[in-house]
């Protein structure tokens, strides 16, 4: 795909400081963006590359257009500018339309003429594939699941049965969406299998990340709003409800009837118990771990920086005297009291 | 599948209050149940709800059976109970007998005639599959391992060579038994593998959620006991031996050689580092991080829970200062013990 | 495979005290191992068995040779010699040179004539096998993508487009490497994805454990060294670099553009932020999170250790407290330094 940069700065919503007529095919990071390569300055780490680059044009903040020694283009957020850049310059998704001859789909199953089925495909009965939507080689599509149209499932998905996933999904690889949920109950001290009946119900406009599982319900279904974007190696129990527009990183454990609110951002390796409640627009830093309700949005933290490990070793040993230090400094501050 | 509530309280060992003559069919939470649905009661904070169910009948426990407007199925442990109903009432599982066309089985493995060998799988030399086992699309049975009978293996999985397997096992998709462990000698810097000869024996009626890992032993083998309930994404490293009947939730990473007791529980995000050993009967908090030896049965914990961002930052950094703060606190003790 | 013993010590570097005409054909622990199997001793636990071993030979520390009932192979480094006369005993690996009938191979992609392609492969067009290398059932190697000579891929990997990788590589099942990484900008609420250009370039004698991801740069390449070894269930996110001949336990996360130096050692289920440098020679111990840049080589560690619950409990409500008290501890000795 190629654009000129006037055409380019009118789509992504850009003002333009410079010739409207560049031919623009590419994006590249400020240090290695040749003349028809657009770029973008958001991160102030990279400001010292900005005088030396020699891109065909930048997205950047109108506070350093003035600094730009090529065409820029002027956006408040120019993150979200060079996203919109670069999907319009993305080459166009390869897949062939139709069904490999490997691949393996019941007769009471349906897919649409231009969906594209790869090699070594399983579709069970009752399953629907929606209008341009592909699945990667080796995929599974259980009995009466349904994916949306425009999706584009990797390699090696498995989509268990009874699962529904709106339009423009995005799943990678590995991803198992609809095992069971991991319910027990104890019987003397043997566990006892709880059958898990409920579905998954996944919105328009989601990601997931490769490897990550998301468990059918026990009884209702598992949900995961629109627009919600999951990185890899999540676990989301089952019953789980995630609001929309949700974004979670990579190796995050949301616990079984967790409720996450929208627009919450959970960082990576964050640890959430089940049964509980997150309000909308949380924002949990990295490792976070959560065992309570949390009832109003604002940014929670917990875990324990790194420390040389001769220091941590001394000050982990006081971790558990921490009780005692907390009555006697209480007690001191009585008998100081009192003599005063 | 249906019962006369008179025949579902006697299979479930449940004291019947009400009309033993009407049609159970399904299962279904207190509030979503209708008149051919059986519920249950047994987490408190739905205790508002019994008031008002439609369903056919609640299994609950005695002290709330006056409280119950509908027939009433009477037991002290309602979720056990609910787990052997929703069993009943459980869809036979769908696995036709017989090798799917595209499906390789070596012509040196062995299949019981009922097992039902799905699309694309590939079992090789020496391997067997138990009577009534399913595999799913997909899956993978090395050389020489084995599966016992009664099993449900979904889509997906990868069982190395030199696995056994015990009966009734279910083991979801995306499955790593047997891959080398993490074995590795330095040579000045560069590392050495060191090949893993062990295997993996996992006991009767274990399930393993999706996309769990179990490696295999570096000389003797990795031994899951039976009754075993593994959650998704856990890692079980080389030489680990977990005991019968221990749960684990999911995202726990157990290193190699740990040995792990009987009856535990192991809540999801822990952490238990190699070469220890866990009694019978522990309970481990999610989160926990295990790096010594637990000789007693009983509940442990670690991790700290989330505080406002603000608040835990200011908290963190006086973590850093705690041995220091605990030396002075002493020094002030003894300051104050002079003048007394 | 089978040595004399003489020939076995030349082979690994050792000293040889004993009969060098002994045929070895095993290995075993210094428990199992009978007249043929050689054994080691490097961890001081296993001292006690010394004694009883019934080993054709011991390979052990110079000051254990008299203690040693059977012959001896003299090492400084035990556990080192152990992996090299492992190596030499393995069986040779089994896998029939050529491409299985299920399998695909595109027109326009080469694999080595010697190489082994397992049944349900799939290899896109422009991808590349070298001399030696197998893929397990099921794997594939996506578009462009290349895989050097002598390499082991098991069952059920996924290599996306683009991703090249060295020589001598082991991958176990479920791996993904090229899948995209978790870019996204943020437009009033809404996630707008960031397409993932970049690849992924892996040195050679890199092993990658089971269900491990590895995501594809956003604009550059992500980069793993000669000779890392990575354990299951790690997420390496975009742009990552990691130094060569550095090792990652199970269950680590890396966020997207951190740089991880060489020879670091990462024990299992640590957290490392992006957009971060880690120095050469770092070594973390389990649970260590790291947010900030670590610039000098050493041993570092975070986490806390598990205590009784009951106490654990104590002690992390007063964690809320710690900037309270360490305030209030400051206060008194100003008290008493003004009495003083």
């Amino acid at each position: 795909m190629s654009y000129c940069l006037g055409e380019l700065a009118e789509r992504i919503g850009a003002g333009l400081l410079g010739n409207p007529n560049i031919v623009i095919d590419r994006v590249a990071s400020l240090e290695a963006a040749g003349p028809s390569a657009v770029t973008f300055l958001s991160n102030r780490r990279y400001r010292p590359y900005l005088g030396s680059t020699r891109a065909g044009a930048v997205i950047l903040a109108p506070e350093f257009a003035d600094a730009c020694p090529v065409p820029a283009l002027l956006l408040d957020n120019p993150y979200l500018g060079y996203a919109r850049a670069a999907t319009l310059l993305s080459p166009p998704v390869e897949a062939t339309p139709g069904v490999a001859p490997s691949a393996l789909v019941d007769s009471g199953a349906t897919v649409a003429p231009d969906a594209s089925i790869a090699s070594h495909c399983v579709i069970e009965a009752g399953a629907s594939v929606g209008a341009g939507t592909s699945l990667g080689a080796g995929s599974f599509l259980g009995r009466d699941s349904s994916i949306g149209p425009h999706g584009r499932i990797a390699a090696r998905v498995v989509i268990c049965r009874g699962v529904h996933i709106g339009a423009r999904a995005i799943i990678h690889p590995g991803v198992v969406v609809g095992a069971d949920g991991f319910g027990i109950a104890n019987d003397n001290g043997i566990w006892v299998k709880i059958p898990q009946f409920g579905g998954v119900r996944i919105g328009d406009d989601v990601e997931i990340g490769a490897n990550t599982t998301i468990d059918r319900g026990a009884l209702e279904d598992t949900v995961v709003g629109d627009g919600v974007k999951l990185d890899n190696l999540i676990q989301i129990g089952h019953n789980v409800h995630i609001g929309s527009h949700t974004a979670i990183a990579a190796c995050t454990a949301i616990g079984g009837s967790a409720r996450i609110g929208s627009r919450c951002t959970i960082q990576g390796a964050v640890s959430i118990a089940g049964h509980l409640e997150i309000a909308d627009d949380v924002h949990l830093t990295a490792t976070s771990a959560v065992s309570n309700t949390i009832r109003e949005a604002g940014v929670y933290s917990s875990g324990m920086p790194i420390q040389e490990n001769r220091i941590w070793r001394r000050n982990i040993a006081r971790l558990r005297q921490l009780d005692d230090m907390a009555r006697r400094l209480r007690a001191i501050e009585r008998k100081i009291d009192r003599r005063a």
